[in-house]
């Protein structure tokens, strides 16, 4: 059983300790956090399922003062596994690098840090080779990690030459009272870095686009026009993207009517926090520009990224040397790739 | 066993299932619904863990093509139970409480119907004997059902005189794409209606308020500005509040900073769907206006009703006849009131 | 002088009103509505700078309650024009078709109207001779007379072959209650009709698209991808799109971050009502996709419409048969293309 | 000729620029700001109606290049003014106070600095004779400004002995992207600072509330509930309102249907950048609650500080020591009061 810490319990923290503690052939030794904020009180009102190490010795008596149960320092954790899956605010990763290094043990990055943390800049479907026994990976951010899954798809069926995509993204989570955005849409400088993280990923794809920040918390919708090796019809796509075990194909026709519409779907499941793993691509938008390909799909920001990291625990500590089967194990204890029949 | 079904499987129905789904006492012979919705398309991907029935027989080929088993019509449902929740869009139930006559079965309705579709309008813990035994109830709507817990429990302790109420509403659920409200605040005319509906329930006290509406999903954030027959300070209040099992005060300095904290921290809980019946109180929000006493509520407007409606069941079907044992039994089913410690 | 009046007092109807007042060669002689809608309250506190007519003749007496005079009906506006601006909600000017007909009059029809009303679908850049001499014009919609104005002034330089283009449109208009979204994005069948319709206009032109609704209420922000028959870089385009009355190239670096930025821009300028005419178009956006060039532009969709309509008055009555001179007046009297240099 | 200088040219600056101008016994001499902001951009493309002093020295090639004009620097407008508004942001103004008492000038500052910037705390109907002569006023901030409107006009008329305020507030201004809130309602520790303000302004008056800020950008709407020494009903409070020249009363039923109505028919009257002074008051909120009058108001929180920032420049140069002469020539040059009939 490997053994996996988390450190930093926010927004993606907490959900990589639940992916982990999914995978039967992984143990989730704990999680490690600065103070007792929501999500760690959260933690101690369901009866503390993980322990709890405390990053920053002057702050235990906050955890004491809130009755939050610790079982350690940051440094206990690293100690008892062989591999830290680091979540921290960007530029944090960096410094507990050096914590990692000086007790040798692997790591993985968010898409907050900078690449150079990294030996590896990872995702588990497009480039699972190159994590294999990397001591530092990091993982694409959010947005990167949901469109590679669509193009890697098609790339890997017809070959893909070209993309420009318009990401519409949501510019803060759920509870997040940091950022906002008031009745604005925003506009970043282009080409938008996730497409210069696709290249970096893929490197044979000319890739560009244009971000625009919207006020809205569930899921990024992005618009991808891709330039195939031969042209292809919806139909065949759509054969493609079905049998992708992270793409859910849904239709408008059926109530899918937009970002909101997944998370409600997901709440309905009664999938943990209402979350979903597997973007979702939308039937109704795919068609042909010309030679190329349009269809718009939906970027569930919050966990899309914890089966491409679970992906790179698999890679790092070579549990399984194949793509394939390494995908299909993580895959399997998610319990995704069930919807598209 | 009471067998219980629900007709009307959206927002509140689901929830209604759900909640009584966890009452040992209860069983859940099923839900109808009309149309196979995504609440409906979901339950199929969930394994069917309750059975469907189709309340429209036109529809029959629309559950078909979508794969969803349908276990018969309304009408058989209705005849399997000892009392229907029904959860149906507002007017609609006025309906099929003549269907709910035909069988000679007892029924509770929602705040959307009409007060004249019941013998008795009801909330728990304010009126629970009013219910008891009686053929159809119709519950108090979130709101009033939210302000009425802290409003009976102040007035159960030293009486209230008055209260004069400001809701600061939420204009759509989440995933609700018909409903909406874009940079806009909309005000309604006073006296609005939940103060009404809390005079008819509690008839010994003056109310009145104003409503605006916010373009927000989660949860409704109303202020109480109530005159008490003596004065009491913020520490005494906050005694009664910390006592009440569906109150859960909260504070601004452990990071319960507005409505979408409360909808993360139940999100983080791993509550199904994020839910949460309990309202919250904010203690930094309490004050004394003069002799009165003042505070802001959290209603969490997707599940708060639960709790009262199965309370409902409970009275209707005289499964208890003391308040204190009802609501305590349906407080323990659903795990409430273990926080205020 | 050519006269004019305009039908239906909403958003659009009163910026035409506007924009044909600074017409030195049109006169305005009246508005007409149905009832004492706020913008006709407005019209009263202002004095009453136009006439109104009313177009509901039992409604006179709101008209009488709220002090507001009446110049007259509806047909009493239509006999004294030359030209009839129909700017009412969608299918309304169908009908009023008749009437225009009765009375042997010319009209131009918003976006809202079906194609078949007109006998020309008219874009005052791209088709101006089309609607020489037409008795009804159709315009085209808010946003496809946006990037038609790129679009055509890619494609009288340098051939435009292909386009998609993603829509990120605002829900509802500033001030409007009707519509709404909230948290939400929601996506539109592909194509949109705004694709569809750019054909019609510049049939020469492969399109196709993606909309989505987002929840704001000022200006619809538009991605092209463009194929023009040779490849364009930026410094080209640009020489390009700042020699165009109509398009405002903007800056994020100088502050203009997005589409609120624009609005607040238009109110500092002292427009009135903070309209602008123009589209903007984000100069850091200009990117090349392979050999296609991509970019967003900001259409501000309450008055964008206003100068091609105008257009339109000039083409149906032959004002100017020349397309330039004709869009060289329309832009001369609404103060247009100073801000490029 | 008394000679007035803006320093901070933003949301207020701008506004009281504006404002200043209008008076006809007032000469604005220029206005100061920082760098080439939008707003600046917006005055040179309006062809620079007042002069622009730059207050950074190391900035003068910031504004050559975005080509702005400028007059001089900050100490050169402070030298040639009487009083200076300094509408800077918060905590600037207690530093730019040094160079106002260098040069022995007045200056009035507004709500966001500190009580202690000034000698007196000024509200123009409230407490204009304070203000008399004084060399340092300090504004109320809007919410302040807006409410005790209301509340003193009751004060004047029947006595004012209590009041419980909730304010629903708008989390940032129209274009601001620095602030922001998503789907989110957020609470604040009561008493809000507002009340504690009104009471420094009416020491009389006993006041508390709760703010809960919203995702909206046009307009605070505020819920009052006030114990008057004498019991008053709607009929006589409407009365008092409507003879007050900086309360609009509105009513729902004419299409006023919350802030962003307000906004709407402020744009469409015409009004620069669609501005408002004035604070609504909604005709069908009025409500007895026991003995207090309850109801809601709009305030439009980037204008509603400009006429009792005007006063306060009547009062500090001592041009009028009538508290009604000085709000009379105010209202008058502003064109205010000319709605209530």
């Amino acid at each position: 059983m490997v053994k996996v810490g988390v450190v930093g319990y926010g927004v993606i923290g907490q959900r990589l300790a639940d992916g982990v503690a999914l995978q039967k052939d992984m143990e989730l030794v704990g999680v490690a956090d600065v103070a007792p904020t929501l999500s760690v009180r959260a933690l101690k009102e369901k009866g503390m399922p993980y322990d709890l190490y405390n990053a920053v010795p002057e702050n235990l008596k906050l955890f004491a003062d809130a009755g939050i149960p610790v079982a350690g320092t940051l440094e206990d954790l690293i100690r008892k596994v062989d591999i830290v899956l680091d979540a921290t605010s960007a530029g944090v990763g960096a410094k507990n690098k050096e914590l990692y290094q000086k007790y040798g043990k692997k790591a993985i990055f968010q898409g907050g840090e900078k690449n150079s943390v990294a030996d590896v800049f990872f995702h588990g479907y497009a480039n699972y080779e190159k994590g294999l026994g990397a001591t530092f990976l990091k993982l694409t951010s959010c947005n990167t990690t949901g469109f590679i899954r669509a193009i890697d798809c098609l790339d890997r069926q017809v070959g893909v030459k070209k993309v420009a995509v318009t990401i519409i993204r949501r510019v803060s989570d759920p509870g997040d009272y940091h950022r906002g955005l008031t009745n604005a849409l925003q506009v970043d400088k282009a080409p938008n870095h996730q497409c210069v993280d696709l290249m970096t990923i893929m490197p044979h794809i000319d890739a560009t686009g244009i971000l625009v920040h919207t006020p809205v918390t569930h899921g990024h919708i992005i618009t991808l026009v891709i330039t195939t090796k031969r042209k292809i019809e919806k139909a065949e796509a759509l054969t493609y993207f079905k049998a992708h075990p992270r793409i859910r194909v849904v239709k408008l026709a059926d109530g899918f009517l937009g970002n909101a519409s997944l998370f409600k779907y997901a709440r309905d499941l009664g999938n943990p926090r209402g979350d979903m793993y597997e973007i979702a691509l939308w039937d109704e938008t795919i068609v042909n520009s010309g030679d190329d390909i349009m269809f718009a799909i939906n970027v569930p920001q919050e966990a899309v990224v914890i089966p491409e990291t679970v992906d790179g625990i698999r890679a790092a500590l070579q549990m399984q040397t194949d793509r394939l089967d390494a995908v299909g194990k993580t895959n399997a204890y998610l319990g995704m790739g069930k919807w598209n029949v």
